[in-house]
């Protein structure tokens, strides 16, 4: 007997698939179109089933952040790479015991992290590709010139069991819409030449350009010298994402699908999805709240406790019941997915399957210590 | 083999084992001391280890807001009040199946939701106690007259599987330093003497008068006629609370541990715990940043990305060194809570235990579906 959404307990995220498959397939597209390696973010979904569709539409590895979604993610791809600063004792070990079969990346910002990295990459025999990471404004990590780059590079290539595999930055402020015309990425360009020709100068070529992330991702063919992009929010997209222009609101793939559950307080409807099902993100675009309904979009939630969410009714003339569901777009679907054990996928107003967030958490995926809550999952 | 801070991986929840104590112990003394029941809300910890614990130390049942808090300490409590409507027929279904020895109590604030709320209570062969919700001037759910509640306690009491237990409220709007003089305490005195009164002329007295909240814990016994209290953060308090004057610093029982992960950008240093370790929470008091170090409250989490946080060294002269770990206390900790699995307690610097947090997720914690990913966990 068929599920529909109106029988599912709510708050629940929701996926539509036929937006999922059409946001893949559009990514996929573009790289392709443009011949750029595709190595999505998996933060986003934290889903081998997702990140399995990924590959087989034709993305070169996979991009990781925590060692637990490098390890879920080991079982689908064998071509990882950890853009996150090598640093911590457990979090090496975990780096040396990812399956022998997986070709291990990095992103590094600091020469003093590079001896403990290639003393795992030693002991789980075998070599670790570095990325010398570069600060191209975001100001988070990353290199501020080209001189540390290249002698972080040179350090790197000294090292017998890791290998210097290119440059690599996360353009996170930049979020434009795309329509205008693009100055950021000019400035990025020319900021990118002066790092890859003194890498070339010191006879340490970046042999891979690693940049993207969605806000940016369609328009990074236009910055000289880039080889790969690592966009991670396109699989669902957002309300950001939507509101900066980078996906149309249609393309919005997750939804929180919440209940109405008091209409008490003059001016508003409270819904059970708060700040535990939604975060407390920023839109990082025009417009407030933290999130907006899908088939009214100006209706927007406007407060948060930590299980009530306050739809604002102040702009609409829809008064909605108690009882009634509402679907609501977040403002970063990425906090949503690591909120919740699940995600249930749907056709129309049908549930056709339910996948486990199977890399959310911290505990390792394997040697799973008897009292510990991160079990693998079936995928 | 004794286990350290410095061996942990992080980010990780730790707790300090001795302040937990005296938190549960101070709340359990102020409690008896005034004669007000305390029936401690368990979204902060979500675990019935702590939920034992203060039962053990006097307190007469527990609050949730989730099913799934309801059913996990069912194990260790036989009187819930669950402070959340009861709408939507998955709520329900699951407040009927309760364990029939669970005495179940429910807030409201909406007559339509009465009819079918009598059905559940029927169906699970018992009567649910109602506590009809009033606003006292948060403006999230409850009823905004003295009328309004008088009209839903007779249409509770009038139900023959509906027992109208008394009044409620939740007094989220009131953060205020506990030294200086309450001004909106008596407000709210005057605001509750006339639902009271209202309820005694409809002879439909409140036996019960639930409040509370840790900001205005302290002074409860100031709100005449108030015969329970509802904290939930005392138990591991965070920033917010000590900065609001409602504890002290060192009562912080629960930090983030976190290690440096990159110091290459000037004037920050930057750690591993982001938006995904301490949430996105704004401090409700004076100061800035996400959270702040323990050991120095003057080190704030200034910016976050989804795994990075950003330390502001610009009022220190402290330079941590790459792998360096430090402590953070964040924001708010029911937040902290709800995106772990499990929290880590020390006493000093020796790890001494773990816990689940066993009541985190959504899903039933019986009858669980093959797929489902909420398997009920050891306590």
């Amino acid at each position: 007997m068929a599920t529909y959404l109106e029988q599912l307990e709510t708050p629940v995220p929701i996926v539509d698939l036929d937006r999922l498959a059409f946001n893949l397939d559009r990514m996929a597209a573009y790289a392709t179109l443009h011949g750029l390696r595709l190595r999505p973010h998996v933060k986003t979904h934290k889903s081998p089933r997702i990140a399995a569709e990924q590959l087989r539409l034709g993305a070169g590895g996979l991009t990781c952040a925590t060692l637990r979604e490098a390890e879920v993610m080991a079982e689908v791809c064998d071509d990882l790479l950890v853009a996150y600063p090598p640093v911590g004792a457990a979090r090496l070990e975990r780096l040396a015991r990812l399956p022998s079969t997986v070709k291990v990346g990095v992103a590094a910002d600091d020469g003093d992290a590079m001896p403990a990295l290639a003393v795992a990459a030693k002991l789980s025999r075998r070599v670790f590709d570095v990325y010398v990471e570069a600060d191209m404004g975001m100001h988070r990590v990353g290199l501020a010139t080209p001189e540390k780059a290249v002698a972080l590079a040179r350090q790197v290539s000294d090292l017998s069991s890791l290998n210097f595999a290119g440059l690599l930055f996360y353009p996170g402020h930049i979020r434009e819409p795309m329509t205008e015309q693009s100055q950021p990425l000019a400035v990025l360009s020319a900021q990118l030449a002066r790092y890859l020709e003194a890498l070339d100068d010191a006879g340490l070529p970046a042999k891979i350009v690693s940049g993207g992330s969605t806000p940016a991702a369609w328009r990074f063919h236009e910055v000289h010298g880039v080889t790969e992009v690592r966009p991670g929010t396109y699989v669902y997209n957002d309300r950001t994402t939507a509101n900066i222009g980078a996906c149309d609101w249609d393309d919005c793939a997750l939804t929180v699908l919440a209940t109405v559950v008091s209409v008490a307080v003059k001016g508003q409807a409270v819904v059970d999805a708060g700040a535990k099902a939604l975060g407390r993100e920023p839109l990082r675009a025009e417009g407030d709240g933290y999130g907006a309904l899908l088939d009214r979009p100006d209706v927007v939630v406007s407060r948060m406790s930590e299980e009530h969410g306050i739809l604002d009714l102040s702009k609409t003339a829809w008064r909605p019941r108690l009882g009634d569901q509402v679907r609501i777009v977040p403002n970063h679907v990425c906090i949503v997915v690591h909120l919740f054990d699940e995600i249930v996928g749907v056709r129309g107003h049908a549930v056709e399957t339910r996948w486990p967030v199977a890399a959310r958490g911290r505990g390792p995926a394997y040697d799973l210590a008897p009292e510990g809550p991160s079990r693998p999952r079936a995928v």
